[in-house]
Order: structure tokens, then sequence, then C-alpha cells
């Protein structure tokens, strides 16, 4: 996923509570539905076993990024993770400047 | 870790090759040395067990990322990643434009 820069990108850092919770089935949930929403570009996470995890969204624009935080299931699974799903989260709007990569089985 | 925005995230999203080959020491020890560097602002990364990993620094300007990427030392070991522990990555620059959070424990 190399979209042409700028765009914009989500950066979720959380540290999860104990227990899933419905958390698991959620989270495939909004994976699927952010792919259906206007502007989405890409998303990838990883999460370690103490819990912590980055998970990262590409959008081409701000107002995307908007649009997508105020989706009725999205709120809700939002609202959800704050109540049940982590003990601690940052959330960052960040404006991607430049990109470059490598991959070896190319 | 929350400073005033804007400032800069660098997102580095990497697949592992297998086995460890040094890059364990060599993490811990970049680790330390940013923090030395100056307009290092903080670190944080988490990892799979399928080898997929995004770690997220962050900096107070694009030239203290540019003054990081040349170190030697750093150099060395971004010439190591490429050549021995990464199968495959992403590096983005971003300028963080908001951010907000949650923590329970606070």
């Amino acid at each position: 996923m190399e979209p042409k820069t700028p765009y914009y990108a989500v950066i979720f850092s959380a540290q999860r509570a104990e227990g899933d919770n419905g958390y698991a089935e959620m989270a495939g949930r909004m994976e699927e539905l952010a792919k259906t929403m206007p502007g989405y570009l890409g998303f990838e996470s990883a999460r370690g076993v103490d819990g912590f995890g980055i998970a990262v969204s590409y959008w081409e624009s701000e107002e995307a990024i908007a649009n997508w935080k105020k989706h009725a299931d999205h709120a809700e699974a939002q609202r959800r993770g704050r109540a049940e799903w982590y003990e601690n989260y940052e959330l960052r709007v960040a404006r991607v400047e430049r990109a470059y990569g490598m991959n070896k089985a190319r």
C-alpha cells in the first residue's frame, strides 16, 4: 500500500484490558466496515503478548477521517472501547509527508 | 507522552525475517541512542507473534528526524535491517496535527 503523499494516518496506540469481551469480533467488523468508507486507503496493526498494540489506518483526507469517526457503528465501537476494552489509548491524526519502503518478495 | 502539536511521527511497519541474528540487542541499543538525540519526543512499538510490527518514534521537527537517520550507528542498524532483519518494511514521515487519549490509571 503506497498511495501518493500527502495523505493522512490515524495512529491508535492502546493497552488492552484483560479478557476479550467481544473485542475480536468487533475489531474484525470495524476493519471490514472501514474498507467501505470513502477515502479509506489502508490499515495495519500489531499487538504484542503484553496487550499493547498499535493500529494505523490511512485516509485520503481529514474529512474522510471525520466521516469515519462519526459512523454510528464505529461510534458504538469507540464507546465500548473506552468502557470495556482499553486501559489507556492515544489517538493521533497525522499528515503523511513522505514514504518509502522495501519488499524482498517483489 | 503528549507533546504539543504539531510534531512529527516516523511510522515504521515491518515484517521481521526468521531468527534473531542480533536484532534484539541492536533494537535495544537504538532505542537508548534515540533518547539522546536532539528533538526526540518518544517511542512506542508492538509486534505480534507473526513477526509483523509497528514502531512509531516522535520528534520535534523534520530536521531532528533527518539528523537521527544519518547518525552513524543508526545508519549501520538500517543497513543490517535491510540485509538481515526485515522481509519488508514501509517507513512514513508524518506531521501530527492533533492528538487525544484516555488513561484509566490517571
